[in-house]
């Protein structure tokens, strides 16, 4: 169902306060979010070990999570570190998870915190550059977290889903191409000459650009397990070279989508969009966000409504198209990495071979 | 636990708007209904064969259903027509259902579209006639829909339920007569020189009639298959011949009750009354509507606690006095046509026989 | 689960009206109470013999309970008495169940009725003597009685739940003592020289007290079956004889906590408080009503987390430290009830062993 040994987003550093633990449910998983000693990050199972109440609904003091139910004071490694009139000292220890902090969100490793590399972290360059400026939010969505890869692997659902935005019937009428390198799937789609639709329109406007002029427009939509989409898109006026006209004659950004499985059926969505023009300004910030907003809030529905319709009839085959091969590579993808960890834990060799 | 080779009411003809599908689930099968080409009705299963997106969260378009998510254009029979960028001969076909368009309302056929014959629509002339006013309204239950029959087969209820409106006293005290005729089921109650209640006062006075006079009342419950309750009710003023007395003398009407069952424990209820009195008095007909919805609702409230009651302990026997008849040979015609219906499934020639 | 064969709280006496029944499900069995002839207390099962309709839902008439839907008449013993146009004497009869009033409070005996002895009463004089004033309420909370038990039996968490009213760091610090007396469980703690939490500076000051004064504080907790905790709570004066010092010394009361379980994850709290000191100060029961009514939904917050936790993996094991001791032992005695009462179902002989 979910490859564990990876690094996902568990929230933004924004929503991690610093007396104030987070609970959530990743990978099946129930986990207490803080920051210990020096503001270090740190994840436990959120689940006390003396009497089962959540970790999260205590508080931070001096860098330690301290129960909210009878005060058994736990470290960062799980391990409880004292408890008012008691020796804690065989009390069993809790799961804890690797964590980071990178790109704005806080990153936690569900499966084995030993295996938990930080080289294995993707590089969003783009997050960490002043040349590029960010805004997004976060969806909790009632659906596989696979029928959101699926979704955002195959834009031509642009033209129905968001038909008065982003969708335009062009994307329906030029063909995609899907590459696999490696673990990374690439579905990519080139228009030529085409209008822009009014999301385009607009940031065509702010770049200065003839909003109604014929452009050439592009997606680039990349996965990379275990479910991170990031999608280049863009509109450059037409015949400058498409994506790589000079940005004088273009306005392109890249959506990300950071996708979080919470249970089988639902899953987090932190979604939001780097762009490379008018990164001061910060009112287009929030006019790009609020636009977004709306826009994946219409996928949310369908994407919910899906789900209890398969939930119905789990086993009934669905078809696999040409505009499917996204989604179907990348859920290839991931049912060879859970393979793998699953024959790892019955022989590490095995394993190492799969990696 | 449904008979699904039967005309059952899916929605009313208003509920179904030009250009947007209505989804439904009945007798446990979700249904896409819209109207096709030229206006004429259509019904699928509510299930995208390409990706399992709900086809009524979709748009009709040109008389042809389209789907929401990616566009895939799907005809009345269940084959998909045509998708953007796509082959789509040897897309599988998904359910399709026979509708009609009758009395004001869509009806479907649930079961075997081979078997629906527009000749096995029953007759309820008095829904289509001049001489008669209707009004109605639609409750969504949380009950087994057979609970329901046996609330409008059995009207001793009324005097508990309903006693500030149409309940009284001598229902109860008077016996009601069950009498089985083919798959009808009737059961009929007549009561001599009583007072009328609340609700037939306010008749007899739109009738222009004393409101305090004795009257003689009835009420003759009919259920047809697959779950149709038509009451015919009244009262006339004393000694006039109760039903048979001249129109002047009486204020009568059938109150419907189309019955569909959702799932094993849900239904929709399409309540209304049919009036042969002061038929052009709109007013009146907006009256009678909110005052039944009242009553109506009152009969949910009980329905769904009794359902909540039978669901600790489905095993559990109940009692079946001579009130219950009625609702008890409901449910026998019911059930022959279940076994009737499961016979032909497996040796098509004992079906011809059941019938 | 469930000790059965035990007074519980049903309600208190104020929530029973007149002509009006009372649903309630108690020990996983759904009860009707009502007051019979001459107001007497009856308690039947909630479910009408005829079509299962919840008793509950009628109306007392006359002493006897009225189903709301066809109007059988149901007598305190679980016969039928009447039903119009019927002859009852064959129908099958429901379960009843022993009831009492007492200290305000209605009290049902959810096993067996013939062993309901009223000696069997828990004896609590401080309800019913005029030298002492009570307040409290009601709350249903999604979590096993048991956690509501453990939770009074272990006053430590005040320091962390209720760190602004009755929490203080000294209870945690002072060791507590738990006794076993045949079925009653103790558990006490004394603090000496302390400062009075904010709840207790209130009190001091309504008993005319220096709310700033020193004082020694003791909180005693008994557990007696099937779940009742009653905790004798106050500070005094220091140096005064603690919870022996002239009443003009101290402020004191007892919290009363009776815990009737629904099912196995719910329960009703039946919380209050009763003192000794300015019993006649109605502004001050309210007062304090409401200050305990927002410290007791504070710990329902927390057992309805802890709840969530448990379920999602039952098998596990949780600590038992001392200070839980209390509500360990309470439900050792729970648990040999509970056996008892299963060996008295193959064997009466046994049973009378237990006992």
């Amino acid at each position: 169902m979910f490859v564990m040994n990876a690094w996902y987003v568990a929230c933004t550093v924004e929503e991690l306060k610093s007396h104030q633990p987070l609970g959530r449910t990743i990978c099946g998983r129930r986990m207490a979010f803080f920051r210990g000693v020096n503001d270090q990050l740190a994840c436990v199972e959120d689940f006390c070990p003396h009497r089962g109440a959540p970790l999260s609904l205590g508080r931070v003091c001096e860098g330690q999570l301290v129960c909210g139910y009878h005060g058994l004071v736990m470290g960062c490694d799980g391990k409880t570190v004292s408890m008012p009139g008691q020796r804690v000292h065989a009390f069993p220890a809790i799961r804890s998870y690797a964590v980071l902090e990178r790109y704005g969100f806080v990153w936690v490793w569900p499966g084995d915190a030993a295996l938990a590399d930080p080289a294995l972290m993707p590089h969003f360059p783009f997050l960490e550059s002043p040349d590029w400026a960010y805004g997004g939010g976060l969806y909790h969505i009632q659906a596989d977290y696979r029928l959101m890869i699926d979704n955002l692997m195959d834009l031509t659902h642009e033209t129905y889903v968001h038909a008065t935005s982003i969708g335009q019937p062009e994307i329906d009428e030029t063909p995609c191409k899907t590459q696999i390198e490696g673990q990374q799937v690439t579905t990519s789609r080139f228009m030529s000459g085409i209008q822009a639709p009014p999301f385009w329109q607009r940031a065509m406007q702010a770049q200065g650009l003839d909003p109604l002029a014929k452009v050439d427009r592009w997606q680039i939509c990349r996965f990379t397990p275990p479910s991170h989409v990031l999608i280049e898109v863009g509109v450059a006026m037409a015949g400058q070279g498409g994506i790589s006209a000079p940005d004088d004659q273009k306005a392109h950004s890249i959506v990300v989508d950071f996708i979080t499985p919470e249970t089988a059926t639902s899953h987090w969505y932190h979604w939001g969009m780097a762009r490379r023009f008018q990164v001061q300004d910060r009112a287009l910030t929030h006019a790009i966000r609020d636009g977004q907003g709306k826009i994946f809030s219409e996928d949310l529905e369908m994407l919910e409504h899906q789900q209890s319709n398969l939930s119905l009839d789990p086993e009934r085959k669905l078809l696999m198209l040409n505009i499917d091969a996204g989604g179907v590579q990348a859920r290839r993808v991931i049912d060879r990495l859970i393979q793998a960890e699953k024959a790892a834990q019955s022989s590490p060799e095995e394993a190492a071979h799969a990696h």
